[in-house]
């Protein structure tokens, strides 16, 4: 049999422990898959003395990951770290100069530094994998890099972050506000250090920013995904979407279209009976769409131990058998510049206000949606509270710079009480 | 840029055309993916006279495949004739002993005659890859051989037959009869020339022994797959399913249990609010369990002229960007012949009966379900229909033997008007 390939695993935390137990466990397995063993040689984690649960006296130990990454008797850097700078971003760039291959689980430094790192390793010859970045278990960047290779992508869309999944969801089943069911979250551990990086869309938009690269031949920007977290989700707005038959998603979006490369992460209206619409709790979605196949729509556990360790053994298993591909489908330098989209498509949306009950208020809203070009699915008023009418609107089609447009027309009607609402439709 | 991967396309019909559209349509896309261009150099058909919608001028003809399959000038053979025996077989075994990799769409072959190819490949140092074999455009031989590698595979399931669950929706939605419906489907042209392979499930049975090698690492082992097509479901049945939460999908499910390799291809009832029981038309979709990434499900269109080609083309991309994987993904020769489980897991069945509307008949029926060790989950007496009484019983989890065993008691109750019906529930 070959010779064995030898990793050094920097990270010690749910997903590394996650990657021990697999290579443990399953050794016969893989070798028979992969051709050859696969070994930890060495492991890298801030507390050498912490009981992990799993034996690691076999492997050398390392203070320093880009010690370990440096290392002459490793040839794969597996980084699960995390975080865009510091020993995540130093670890990854000494194993490329030291000539390994990179399988990292890390979304925010590919999100960041994806390009150059690409680049680097390029022209180092080596490979940077990435699977287990974006959605957790789903193989989604080999179905889209590998197994739609032959397709040009219209559209990429995703439930990306388990955690707000599990918050918008938890909302509707239980009735309950979202500060609420963020507290409950919270305190079942289900939040990062910093709650922003889910609920505020971030850690969703560094994987949409990876598949959009993918998808479409371009340079990762981030910086450029539309977000707009999940805190503005109101319970009313939940059950009012679930009474027109919708359900709302933190729903990312990257799309190319003759103006542009749009990206957005933020919340979406969609059918309620669609796959994306029944995707319950802290599972994951992703629906890919390219010119001959369709629609494929991959489902699975985007978070935990297992679920992830699963995809970057995945892309470590690829590398012992000898599969090396470029770290976005195709080489770094021939990756383009994308023209950001200045609007997102026209699409359908959902609004909700406060009307006075009077002649005439519901009149007036209709008047300024039509001269602004924007006509009325289905409007419904729902029970009056006091003097007040809560309406709810669906409109046709319309371009968002349109709805936000009669959106601040409304405010000059004098018929609205309170703020009014619009969220986009996404059709799926 | 490297030299051109050189095709020989053996079909022209919908696929072959399809990947004909794909290869000229996406000649730039292809390049920048593959790394290298991506050429058909010559085809093959029956009818070389035959306007098939594309320009065929710039290939080379073989009116015989063999002959198409052994050209100098090709790298990779790409076989989408179809057909278990003569000429799809004939030109693989002959591409192979040219020298040349291998695509095929081609299920039948490969259920037959998987094995022997796949050693006399390997022998040759050559690759058979077979995406488009599987659930059409859904990428799931990549998920399953690579993306799912590091994992224990537990249990693979499928909707993989389109017409068979364009029938089963069809006959729910509509009310028709099988008889009907299947008429209907034959008119539409869903079904193959000989039907039965589509609605004995033979076709979908290909599939699901090919899934088997590679989740177990066995040999393709067709002739063990229990085989029920969809010919007995009725519409009483389906109905009567959907009052209790249930649809009827004619399921495939390979498991490997301590008692051996299960693999059936039979109708099942499943939750009809889980992915597999909200599986709409001709839709397909693959349920992959393993021990660490848990459950994922892929969902796609399982057959047509885009997404099949889409399949092929994922293949020849990898081909051309030198992936070179083991057909069942680890050598043929390390396959082990699997033993078959003498019986199916226990499971939750359906029963429905008719029984004579008169006292005592009810518990009579109980006793024997009681004598055979089976516990009642629910029972439904339904509607009266004259002095008859239908009778609907979920079981708890029970034995198949057993539950055959109680259904052949039945009938020396006295109580019962004609056949009683048995449909496993599977556990999705």
């Amino acid at each position: 049999m070959p010779a064995p390939l030898r990793l050094g695993l920097a990270g010690l935390g749910t997903v590394g422990v996650g990657v021990v137990r697999i290579v443990q466990r399953h050794a016969d397995l893989i070798a028979a898959r992969a051709g050859r063993p696969v070994q930890v040689i060495a492991v890298s984690a801030r507390d050498a003395a912490r009981d992990r649960g799993v034996d690691l006296s076999a492997y050398a130990w390392e203070a320093d990951p880009v010690a370990l990454a440096r290392r002459d008797d490793i040839d794969l850097f597996v980084e699960v770290m995390g975080g865009s700078e510091g020993p995540a971003r130093l670890a990854t760039e000494a194993a490329i100069d030291a000539g390994k291959d990179v399988v990292t689980a890390n979304k925010a430094l590919l999100a960041h530094h994806g390009q150059a790192l690409a680049e680097a390793a390029e022209t180092a010859g080596r490979v940077i994998r990435f699977e287990a970045a974006v959605a957790g278990g789903i193989p989604v960047i080999k179905a889209l890099t590998e197994g739609l290779a032959g397709n040009r992508i219209g559209r990429v869309m995703g439930v990306m972050n388990g955690t707000c999944n599990y918050i918008l969801t938890r909302m509707e089943s239980a009735g309950l506000p979202y500060e609420t069911v963020f507290e409950e979250a919270r305190q079942l551990g289900y939040l990062e250090a910093d709650p922003n990086l889910d609920v505020g869309g971030i850690d969703a938009g560094h994987k949409l920013s990876l598949l959009a690269a993918i998808a479409f031949g371009t340079r990762v920007s981030f910086d450029r995904v539309e977000l707009e977290g999940i805190g503005k989700v109101s319970i009313d707005d939940i059950r009012h979407a679930a009474d027109l038959g919708f359900r709302i998603k933190l729903l990312g979006v990257a799309q190319m279209t003759g103006r542009g490369l749009e990206q957005r992460m933020t919340p979406c209206l969609v059918p309620a009976d669609s796959p994306l619409g029944q995707l319950q709790g802290g599972t994951n979605m992703v629906v890919l769409e390219g010119d001959a196949v369709g629609q494929i729509v991959l489902r699975g556990p985007g978070a935990g131990e297992g679920p992830t360790a699963s995809a970057v053994m995945a892309d470590v298993i690829d590398l012992a058998r000898g599969v090396r591909l470029p770290t976005f489908g195709q080489p770094a330098t021939s990756l383009v510049e994308p023209v950001a989209a200045a609007a997102a498509t026209p699409a359908p949306h959902y609004l909700r206000m406060t009307l006075l009950d009077k002649p005439g208020a519901l009149a007036k809203i209709a008047t300024e949606l039509g001269a602004a070009g924007i006509s009325i699915d289905r409007m419904r008023q729902t029970q009056h509270q006091g003097a007040h009418a809560p309406v709810l609107i669906v409109t046709h089609k319309a371009a968002p710079q349109d709805v936000a447009h009669a959106m601040t027309r409304f405010a000059g009607t004098g018929v609205l009480v309170g703020e009014p609402v619009a969220i986009r439709i996404e059709e799926v």
